[in-house]
């Protein structure tokens, strides 16, 4: 299958000033590089499937719903941003509210993978779970973070096991194994 | 102590053929070859002690107060099925709202263990916790992943320290080590 | 920077008898060994910073919140006793509807560092995360946990980072990183 993302940079900086923003850009060149994932509006546009806000909750929730709650919804959003200890970082508590079904075994192999690389690690709060047909994934706001995050979840292509499985497929393989 | 525990699976598809169920008999199989552990009703029956519902948050729900409100409920509930993202998966969704006190620890110690064996592990979505005097714990569908989970929770009698302080026993030692 | 810690020891026995805590004072004799963090009050009195109670919800909470939610607030409260499966461990219930975000990480990073040592961690049922500018963490009660536990909390100065950014400093590199 192939399947749409959505990524959404969460930063106060990024969204006065597009340039500072480092992880969003790395994750669309991450996921352009591989078959299965698509930012490509059908118009050929990206703009629909990248955005960047504030660190301000009704705005990550209403671009996050955006792109999860109608018809031409997408399989995949991607939030990178507002998962530290900062005063003003709320993304995951923007996305639990949202999502119909936690994912723990995600933000673990997520922790696992990234505190084998630093304790600092910990410093993070992710969130991940599905919103509909909609997997959602909260990814840090470093560069370094993101690609040791991405690398996990594309390890045996967990990740499309899951989008696979929410998209409604039959996956018979894997969904008896879970 | 002797536990009493009851094994629910939950499968739309076993619960229409129960010969379909192989994660449900496998747990029965690993708990009457230990000591510790009986599913054996009064009577002598297990039918009580082992069921098979559809992927119905309703039903779940029902068939786990069933065993844990009443006078004579059991000391564990494990569950079998229904923890991955397949669009009827609702386990964790259906047993959270039961849960009296979550139990982080031994979700960490399952997902730990299984991703040990393959990074897919990260598809289950395992939630673990107390209601009342019983303890429940939801595992993947998979004969191999109930094995591992279940190796993992018995090593150095994990779980029989769990249950034993959830019946009320003093626990001295294990109890301030906590 | 400097932080302020509260300590408080959850026990019904100690609250009848002090001379029972052993991890409260363990506690205090770790973060008195390191500079940058400070539990006596402006007087020089540490009354205040290190309390013992019962097993009780509210009197968890209404020392908590004394702590945290004044103009005087500490940085971090840290709480010892009761994260266990006791059928009168409440801790984490008592601390979890105080949080305003979670901290998955450092619960991650407790549990992970424990379980290294024995699976037996996989009893604790730790939770972590801020409530107004003060990070509060639940450790579990024995001695030998909670210095595990320490150690790996200030492994590459992690808790200090936290507090940096929870005190609203701009600790931009590390804000940055996450
Ligand atoms: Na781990």
């Amino acid at each position: 299958s192939t399947f749409n993302v959505a990524v959404l940079t969460v930063s106060d900086t990024a969204s006065k000033d597009a340039s500072a923003d480092r992880s969003g850009p790395t994750i669309i060149d991450i996921l352009n590089a591989r078959d299965s994932y698509q930012l490509a509006n059908k118009d050929g546009s990206q703009e629909y499937f990248y955005k960047i806000v504030p660190d301000d909750i009704d705005q990550i929730q209403a671009t996050v719903k955006n792109w999860t709650d109608g018809e031409d919804h997408v399989d995949w959003v991607i939030t990178t941003g507002g998962t530290g200890f900062g005063v003003r970082d709320v993304t995951p508590e923007a996305i639990k509210p949202l999502l119909d079904r936690e994912a723990p075994g995600l933000v673990h192999l997520a922790l696992s993978s990234s505190l084998q690389h630093t304790p600092l690690a910990a410093l993070s709060r992710p969130i991940a779970g599905t919103r509909k047909n909609t997997l959602i994934i909260t990814l840090p706001g470093s560069v370094k973070a993101v690609k040791e995050v991405l690398t996990a979840l594309f390890t045996q292509d967990v990740v499309g096991h899951a989008l696979e499985l929410i998209k409604g497929g039959t996956g018979s393989d894997r969904h008896n194994a879970l």
